[in-house]
């Protein structure tokens, strides 16, 4: 079964393309790659890509993730300025044996020399938000990921985002850190975080969430046990997550998505959905895309 | 009970001393901290610290991280040049809630603000190793990783590294990545990583190992189970591990250790261990340290 999910709202209009694609046959990795470029080009969408937000010192540090759940083989780049599409780059790693996860200038060096567009990604709109912001923020971690999964059973996530915003230069979140951010394993599911990356590390919840799927957990079952139980963690030691959500999806292509906020908005194939929490309990709505706010 | 366990003959010396500093009563992090960075600043270890091999371009780039496993924090530098303890780098920045994952000049910056001496990296001898280098060789992984658990029962993983000689600039792999290099839950237990990163992080071997001692696993048994079920997740792609290994410690400060190498030397306390594998099962050896070769 061809499927497809992505995050918030920013994801529906290029995770709906995608599913076209993949219902042609289109390979998963091919429709991950455009749904998330889709969103690192586009402008206004300010924590990914183009126009993402700058950390303090107003430079534009992108990170991306990557990783083929068929080979268990990543790719990511971490902290690269004027990458015009930092997963381009990362798909470009994966495959390799070593030297797959890179970071700075020489990620940077990786993708110029693989041929990848280098352009400011710092916009006017960007530039002038960092220029009222009188302090450190760190606001905005929507970060676009998308798991795919086409006709002949290959399955692919790709991850992209600017990071906090007001970061501390050289900070790096989940997006680009297997395991965290993202994980992929065909024979059982995928997974893939947004939300405070620093918060989502100390649970690996993307392979937690594959974990309860190699267990045999379904998808959206994964998704709520990798959240919860990482919340019953944390909650043992005084803390309440700001901000976590995950989606998943089977090996089959059934899709999961959780979170501890009151609505997390994703897109899965043609539709847009919500993931609402009422007293502790997670419920996925089909939503009206016109409705649901971007960002 | 007080117990310490550290990767490779290269920590026996400074696993043996913390031993002593913890039955007197220094804490876990401290302990832990004194044995990494004994091993950092030894010139005579090429794989870590101080006399590390460099990357292609001649620079040694260094990654460590940090992990309480009490409050589930964690801090972590990548890439990370002149700095002459990145552990402490590591351990100073656990306890931030955002920003405690920092790469090359912004960690640098960060590493110098607090205090940490600065200091050229490369000595002859290294530099020496990558004049004669021809093309990318991209040996040596001997990370140390050194798991502490104190009487008050306080636990603390730390990890440091240079990383693979020759790698390509920026290249990172496990050992600052919470998760594959390192993970620490007090109320289950502590793994860490050694070997090719690369291949580590694709199976998010200390997480795995620690999710099985959250299971009720022993330290051994989840050791052998994480790196036994990655090796088959691997081998059902056609691959086998080039060499990983993994030391882990349960919540009552019980050790255990498995590799994919036919034998891998390990320090626990005041003694020196292998775990040999024989017709696929690890069997642990105690061993005089004199006879074991470093690195």
């Amino acid at each position: 079964m061809a499927s497809i999910i992505g995050t918030w709202r920013m994801s529906y209009e290029p995770v709906r393309a995608a599913y076209e694609m993949l219902c042609s046959g289109t390979s998963a990795a091919d429709a991950v790659e455009y749904a998330v470029s889709e969103v690192e080009r586009n402008p206004v969408f300010t924590s990914v890509g183009l126009g993402g937000l700058p950390a303090r010192d107003g430079e534009v540090y992108l990170d991306a993730g990557w990783m083929d759940g068929n080979s268990l083989r990543c790719g990511a780049v971490m902290a690269v300025r004027n990458v015009s599409s930092p997963v381009r780059a990362a798909r470009m790693l994966c495959g390799r044996k070593k030297n797959w996860l890179l970071c700075g200038s020489g990620a940077e060096r990786f993708a110029a020399s693989a041929g990848i567009p280098m352009r400011e990604m710092l916009t006017e709109e960007a530039r002038a938000k960092w220029l009222e912001a009188k302090e450190p923020a760190e606001e905005g971690h929507d970060t676009v990921c998308v798991i795919a999964r086409d006709d002949s059973g290959r399955m692919v996530v790709g991850t992209s985002t600017s990071g906090l915003f007001m970061k501390e230069p050289g900070r790096v979140g989940d997006t680009p850190i297997v395991g965290s951010g993202f994980y992929c394993d065909a024979g059982a599911g995928g997974a893939a975080a947004t939300g405070l990356g620093e918060e989502i590390m100390r649970g690996c919840l993307s392979y937690a969430a594959v974990s309860y799927m190699r267990q045999g957990k379904d998808a959206q079952t994964a998704a709520e046990l990798a959240v919860s139980m990482f919340r019953l963690q944390l909650a043992g030691r005084g803390e309440d997550p700001e901000g976590i959500s995950l989606i998943t999806m089977d090996a089959s292509g059934n899709t999961g998505a959780a979170s501890t906020l009151e609505s997390f908005p994703f897109a899965v194939g043609n539709a847009m959905y919500e993931a609402v929490l009422r007293n502790g309990r997670v419920t996925i709505l089909m939503r009206n895309p016109e409705e649901i706010p971007f960002g």
